[in-house]
């Protein structure tokens, strides 16, 4: 793992939080984009190195959704950008950790990704994150 | 704010998330320090320009109790760089978000800290952080 790529933040109202995101960090919001399969509408920023990913549900029966309803809303998952997700996953299946899927899928941002179990990691949900080629 | 200084992540055990956080990150903890004003053990990890801290509460009564108790294991807070803290405080105080406290206080890893409180930021517990130079 090369850097925090980006936290992902759940919001109740992004139209709310994007201008409430941009006066804390003093920097303008560079994308908005709906990942469908997810249920899910994102704002992004960035931050040094890093980004910061809003997220508001675009359904009511997402994760996102459903994470707001029984945690409220705050920080959902941190992201640690890889070189190479296939083997990342590899050593981290043989360490032991759990994969929420083991082959890769595609996220927001141009992004290969791959969730860990917060069960195998001491209570945070993680993200992998490559940089989609193609 | 300049980039992401620190994820603080609060665990039940610390002896049992270093090893975890070590084989994940795959990198060793550099620095456990205890902040025994905030009845807190802290681990650090480094992750490109920015750190993981992981947080064990010391004492029962202790802020991070309460959040495992309320919340469970998880994230807690972010912590953005900034170059001047107290003029950050002063431009955050006129945009109308909320300090915890309006003057820096010592925290762990050598750094002036202020806090936002969650109410003016969506949802989210933000730490200000300036290296100290004393």
């Amino acid at each position: 793992m090369r850097k925090i790529e980006h936290i992902g933040i759940a919001v109740r109202n992004l139209e709310e939080a994007i201008p409430t995101y941009e006066k804390m960090l003093n920097t303008s919001c560079y994308k908005i984009e709906e990942v469908e399969s997810e249920g899910v509408k994102t704002a992004f920023f960035k931050i040094g190195e890093s980004k910061i990913e809003l997220l508001e549900a675009s359904k009511s029966d997402s994760p996102i959704a459903k994470y707001i309803e029984k945690r409220g809303a705050g920080m959902h998952h941190i992201a640690y950008d890889v070189e190479d997700i296939h083997s990342e996953i590899e050593r981290l299946e043989k360490e032991g950790f759990q994969l929420i899927q083991s082959s890769p899928k595609n996220g927001a941002d141009n992004k290969l990704i791959a969730f860990l179990h917060p069960k195998s990691t001491a209570g945070t949900l993680v993200e992998l994150c490559q940089e989609r080629t193609d």
